[in-house]
């Protein structure tokens, strides 16, 4: 065998070669289901690598399944080599405007996800500890010794100018050309969502929205006195054009709200061209796109997919981000560009929350110029991909057969069909009890649909505490 | 003569010392209409204070209008000591609800009033000159350093534990005993009062708000679709409980929102026994009060009036604040404490904005623990009261006779009643070729009322420039 250590440049990724490796010699053959692997010993001479690589390695390719430790003997190539669980199929609600009703839900489940002495299997708040904080505070304190006096005024929307820049220039790897004037700075996507609807529909309006959709949506078209048609959604490519195209004629759609890129729960990326498609269907029936890009960078692709602003050519796509899942779940910064509704949310802004915190912007905007984001954000990508896989292979081993998963190509959240009779409120019950917590399915629509769904999040770094939940979660699941 | 140095520990105020002495020696007498006052040099050896200080006094003195300057002569009393101008009387509004138009008006004078290169005579944003700017950045530094993580991590409404102790523990200065459990944290005051009033009422329904009331209300209730009642308001005492009565019967109000203490632009403050009635009154209509306190810890005198929600015995009342007017306006925080509206608050909180950034409301905490902020407050209080004195005689001085003002004992504000043929609308305009920006009295009503008045900021340090502006201002005035 070729040495590998020899090969690989970056040390951080040495490990993950090594695993590769021996993934290789297993597909090939040369190590068959069942046979011992080279021991940790052994390999790392072999290959001129450090015993804790190999042993990272190993770990990693057992969380994966394709390796298990014996006791007291060494690491063996499992019998049964994994396939991962079906996916499933695309949902079909009912065609016709909703009144939503999953506040209460969602404020228990909420509530229970605050806990940090529960398993958290739930709850897409990425750890803090994934991101470069410390360096992120460090240039927060230096630019309020730096500008002391502007870091505590006042700055009013749209926000700070040389975030604005910032944002501008990284939305050319969506595909789009803004300039710093076509943006607003929110409070997190969440405030950028919210103006982008007051802006485009009032209250007794329809909404289209994905079907699943992120309940943050559904509760916030709820609380605006909006009413919702759910929109037949692909679990790879997101809605059905077909199935939007019938709604708009029959349901007088006044906006629709939709995640193209890596969408809360499916995990769905809509293709590209099917993007323009869409942009080029809402234009001609004159509906705006509010797109949640919330995800947008998290792909496991190193080249990001495009949005739909990006076909945009009559400023009728509000897009919305934010910071808070790639670099400061704790800064809250987000942005709107809202197209030809700029005027309007900026009004809305200006009365809703009126401007931002000074200097968590000036923190931002210093740490995208700096270039130090983009290496960082290289870095989660390849942490949410292994999460995804080590979660997707623990759903296959510890859930029932029949369960089915997504196999989303981007994002952190894993959509998971139970058997039929497998109730998730009662799961998300008797889970709680035992002090887990998980997303039952049906936060997830208008009407406490997706009876037997549940969403998994990927967010948290896999742990021992973590693998033994997704397993009391599997007994709980075998027990109903 | 005593000696005033002998007398005055804090040489901060010496100056002032020296400057009411002199004003003294004018009321009995010993200096009277026309004399000239002791030359600095004389007074300064007398007095055993520095020249400085006398210099410093006798120009406060000048911009009080008590003594003048002569070229080559020095100072003198002046001819006429001047009286404050007569006060504007209250102003009956329609009594009815009404659809609100301010909007585009608003958003014109704001937009004027970002350019830096204008004088600003109506904004009333403080400048980050007057508070503890460096140590407040220190601190937020410090507390980066000290919970790195803690930082950077997400901080879900209700807001940052330690902030909310710290507010509960200072509620009691206006009269409540709040427990940290009743208070939700906000993008600063606006956001308390955006989602108090989604809280409370439903687009169409009628919200009671004082005349002239600030713009930025009218704006929030015009932007949810709600429409106006305005309630005859007191230039001294606030609303007129009278008045208020029969509107709760014949209007259909659904709740309030009041400026109580040092309100905007009136500069009222409703004596403590009326805000007891008028907290009864409301509880007996079951109409719930969103109390906007942002002014009330800028009392000039030593202890700060009571807040209505001291007096709130059904959890009806919303008490909103925030620390943008005393101590940091980039930070924005603010809070609410919505007594039984809590739960829905916590909710259209979640659902707006999700959470306020959190190393500035643990900046904040720890500034407010540490006893920083009392000692601060104290020092704004006064320079409030001299910037609305120096304010109150250049009206007097330069603009034209017939000119009325309020005598606000708080806040930062003048509202100022022009004569009859002056349209404050036109003096804006003219005002704005010169580069002077007003809030011209319109801003301030439902349907453009208040054609001859105009708001004057003092939150801004008195200056030769800001003076020229007043002087021109008047000018333009007399060319109405």
């Amino acid at each position: 065998m070729q040495n590998i250590a020899a090969q690989v440049s970056s040390q951080d990724n040495l490990y993950k070669q090594v695993a590769a490796r021996i993934s290789q010699l297993i597909d090939v053959g040369t190590l068959r289901p069942g046979e011992r692997v080279p021991s940790v010993r052994k390999f790392s001479r072999q290959q001129n690598v450090s015993i804790a690589t190999v042993l990272q390695a190993y770990r990693l390719l057992e969380s994966r399944g394709v390796v298990e430790a014996r006791p007291q003997s060494g690491y063996y190539v499992r019998l049964r080599h994994w396939t991962p669980p079906a996916e499933p199929a695309i949902y079909k609600p009912r065609p016709a405007a909703t009144k939503i009703s999953v506040g209460d839900l969602v404020r228990q489940v909420i509530k229970a996800t605050r806990d940090p002495s529960m398993i958290r299997l739930g709850a897409t708040l990425p750890s803090p500890d994934l991101f470069p904080t410390l360096q992120l505070n460090r240039t927060m304190a230096a630019v309020g010794r730096r500008n002391p006096v502007l870091a505590n005024s006042y700055d009013p929307a749209p926000g700070n100018p040389a975030l604005r820049q910032q944002i501008a220039r990284r939305s050319v790897e969506g595909g789009c050309w803004l300039s710093p004037d076509d943006v607003i700075i929110t409070c997190g996507c969440t405030e950028a969502l919210h103006l982008s609807l007051r802006a485009v529909a009032k209250p007794g309006d329809t909404i289209a929205i994905e079907s699943p959709t992120f309940f943050g949506i559904l509760q916030m078209v709820e609380s605006l006195g909006m009413k919702a048609c759910e929109i037949p959604t692909y679990p790879r490519e997101g809605i059905c054009l077909d199935e939007l195209k019938k709604r708009l004629r029959s349901c007088r759609i006044k906006a629709c709200v939709f995640t193209l890129n890596f969408s809360n729960p499916l995990g769905s990326c809509m293709p590209d061209e099917k993007k323009e498609r869409l942009v080029e269907l809402l234009a001609d029936h004159n509906v705006p796109l509010i797109e949640d890009d919330l995800y947008g960078c998290l792909s496991f692709s190193p080249n990001r997919p495009r949005t739909a602003k990006s076909f945009d050519k009559n400023g009728m796509v509000l897009l919305c981000d934010s910071f808070t899942k790639t670099l400061a779940p704790g800064y809250r910064v987000g942005w709107c560009a809202p197209g030809k509704f700029k005027a309007k949310v900026e009004y809305l802004k200006i009365v809703t929350t009126s401007a931002n915190a000074t200097l968590p912007q000036m923190a931002i905007a210093d740490f995208l110029a700096n270039g130090s984001f983009d290496h960082h954000v290289r870095r989660i990508r390849k942490f949410y991909e292994e999460q995804v896989q080590v979660m997707t292979n623990a759903v296959s081993r510890y859930f029932p057969a029949g369960t089915k998963a997504t196999r989303p190509a981007g994002g952190m959240v894993l959509w998971v069909e139970l058997p039929r009779h497998i109730c998730a409120l009662e799961l998300y019950r008797r889970a709680l009890q035992e002090r887990i917590t998980i997303a039952p399915g049906p936060m997830f629509s208008c009407a406490g649909k997706f009876e037997n769904f549940i969403r998994l999040s990927c967010a948290n770094p896999w742990s021992e505490k973590i693998e033994n939940g997704l397993v009391r979660l599997g007994q709980l699941m075998s027990e109903l």
